[in-house]
């Protein structure tokens, strides 16, 4: 048989038999009265996940394309912006608005810290204000969640409009956009929405589409008004090529999240982070990232001295065909981190937990063998099958 | 049983099942080596259809996505650049280099002409040199493919670089990129390469790469260098996430051209667009796009006197769920478009055809029924499974 080549990254993830098959219907035009109906359907699914009532905005492209587009439409060169950098995705902010020739104050954090409320809004006052300020939602190179509402809140008032990547969280944690009054979240398709990389999504409060106006940066393909108006156009159509197989993939997978209901995906995302922490410290490991709920995108462990963290995952993909991710900038080789958003199941995290603690234990790392299993199906509570 | 919705238009394109398959295989990350190995030969296979030893790059985009980068990469504010324009692409590079701020000298043909070197190196010398000049393959929008490969020997040593837009053409039409130093080709997933839309390609020279040394425009996600520094890293791997997919589906597409042979796939589209002109003038109606081999990826139809293009674009897709295009810009209305470019035989020539003379005959156009099949099978010439 081939090999079941369990992927466990915090995205690209898994996809569904449902996507897969949603996404081999034939190719329709873009333009035709099909696609609409499907395109409309997609928006309004989107929103609900996004709890919001923005434009939401579809672009074929990576998430980071998202985040390039939100840059260019929000800022001119010289414009003053905060970058809230706790890891490698924080620092994508910074050279993204560094590359627009923006006047970028960077607020950082130690990779595995989480920003919080307090310290950006004082940064803002302290900056005399900003045209923006960029948040990351899900830091995937530590396995930190910010509680990015809280901050927009904190943020009201300020003038700097709110802009949050949410790539790795849209769909595994909450997120309250009109209630948080947080203008512009990018996403992408290749994460909890558990469909193949390829789309990005951006919704646009009014504020940040009246800025958008305003700014001077060149651009085209990720310009808003231009792909607004044609989404709101008659007839209506996206304004370049849509990735129509993608599209009809992220359609079935919304339809998957919101049946399960929005709120039973969050509390399941929140039951395989406790479940991969369980298993972790069970087999005797330190965590890197948070021992709380909010972590429930990747979990971050630890490299024992002496251990090197990327040999881990070299062995469980040699080995085992799995793929995890090791650590990025300073924390090369000193962390391993096992993603458990979109389709996966505590029976994913059991088989990473499993592999990972062959691979410490060979590489000379002291660990328990044999008991992570049993503590992850424990912390997870419950069945898997809902009732 | 569903309806079979024929797509014949110039792109998207229908996509075979032996493409869907390979979509549909379990994600891989894209940062290991089962995914390099994979880009590597998809890369190799895409120098082969360009005819180029040039760098090739791949976004996750849709092929405007390529042409934007190619503006954002090669041109700085107040570049003087020439954009040949005959049709609705073409005014795209207008509207492109307008958007980066360029000194825009547009060399304008009526909608329906075919641009010629002559006419191109004239208003290159008259502008007193370029940055690029912005060159279009295939017109969609009005059915004519200019000769590129002509257009650029021509303009050899006059130190502009050549910009082909051929993302309808590539895989349809011959293009002899090294032969012709054509220094950029922006193509994509969704036309003769019969992968669903998403991929946007480009081939880059190494004159286009020191030009992009220099630009000043800013950029992210579309920078050639960063791109290209990170698929020839070690370990190589792409920048950002990849559309893997969609990849997958253009490695297996293009497995199936090469297979196949470059030439006679080339061969079957000067055939396809052959049948398709044999069928329309059988039936007694004119043609806009030149009556030539060349005009091998849509053949466009005058409308006659009296009868709305649109017209007959709707009825065949409310009739027969069947997908063709109508005219453009100044051309609503007037034409009719049969897209015949990947995988499409010429039966499904045969179906458009059908389709559309039954459309005409009611809307009280003067055509000659029940003609067509046999004139388009007769031109064609030859059967249609290979030898």
């Amino acid at each position: 048989m081939p090999v079941k080549r369990l992927l466990m990254t915090p995205g690209p993830t898994p996809v569904p038999p449902e996507v897969f098959a949603a996404m081999s219907q034939p190719i329709v035009h873009h333009r035709t009265k099909d696609f609409r109906l499907l395109l409309d359907r997609l928006l309004d699914r989107l929103r609900a996940v996004h709890r919001t009532e923005n434009d939401l905005l579809l672009f074929a492209a990576s998430g980071t394309g998202g985040m390039d587009g939100a840059v260019a439409n929000l800022c001119s060169p010289d414009d003053r912006v905060l970058c809230v950098s706790a890891g490698n995705f924080g620092e994508r902010w910074v050279q993204l608005a560094e590359a627009y020739g923006c006047d970028v104050v960077p607020v950082r954090y130690e990779w595995g810290e989480t920003p919080q409320p307090d310290d950006v809004a004082a940064a803002l006052e302290e900056a005399g204000g900003a045209r923006a300020v960029f948040l990351t939602h899900s830091e995937t190179s530590t396995g930190v969640v910010a509680d990015v509402d809280a901050i927009a809140r904190r943020l009201a008032g300020s003038g700097a409009l709110t802009v949050v990547d949410a790539i790795s969280s849209l769909g595994a944690v909450p997120l309250s956009v009109d209630e948080s009054g947080i203008d512009v979240v990018v996403s992408g398709s290749q994460k909890a929405l558990m469909t193949p990389p390829g789309l990005a999504t951006t919704s646009v409060s009014a504020a940040a589409l009246a800025a958008a106006r305003e700014s001077r940066s060149p651009r085209f393909y990720f310009d808003w008004a231009r792909n607004l108006k044609a989404l709101q156009g008659d007839p209506p159509a996206t304004v370049f090529t849509s990735a129509v197989s993608l599209v009809y993939g992220l359609d079935a997978a919304l339809g998957l999240i919101l049946e399960e209901g929005l709120d039973a995906v969050f509390e399941r995302h929140v039951r395989l982070g406790r479940a991969c922490r369980a298993g972790v410290k069970a087999m005797g490991l330190e965590l890197f990232s948070p021992d709380e709920d909010r972590s429930a995108v990747v979990t971050a462990i630890r490299a024992p001295g002496g251990v090197d963290g990327a040999e881990v995952i070299r062995l469980v993909r040699e080995r085992h065909g799995m793929t995890i991710e090791g650590g990025r900038g300073p924390l090369v080789g000193k962390i391993v981190r096992i993603g458990h958003i979109g389709y996966v199941d505590v029976f994913d995290v059991i088989a990473a937990l499993a592999a990972v603690e062959q691979a410490f234990e060979e590489l000379g790392a002291d660990v328990e063998r044999g008991v992570a299993a049993a503590a992850a199906l424990e912390a997870y509570g419950g069945e898997v099958v809902p009732a």
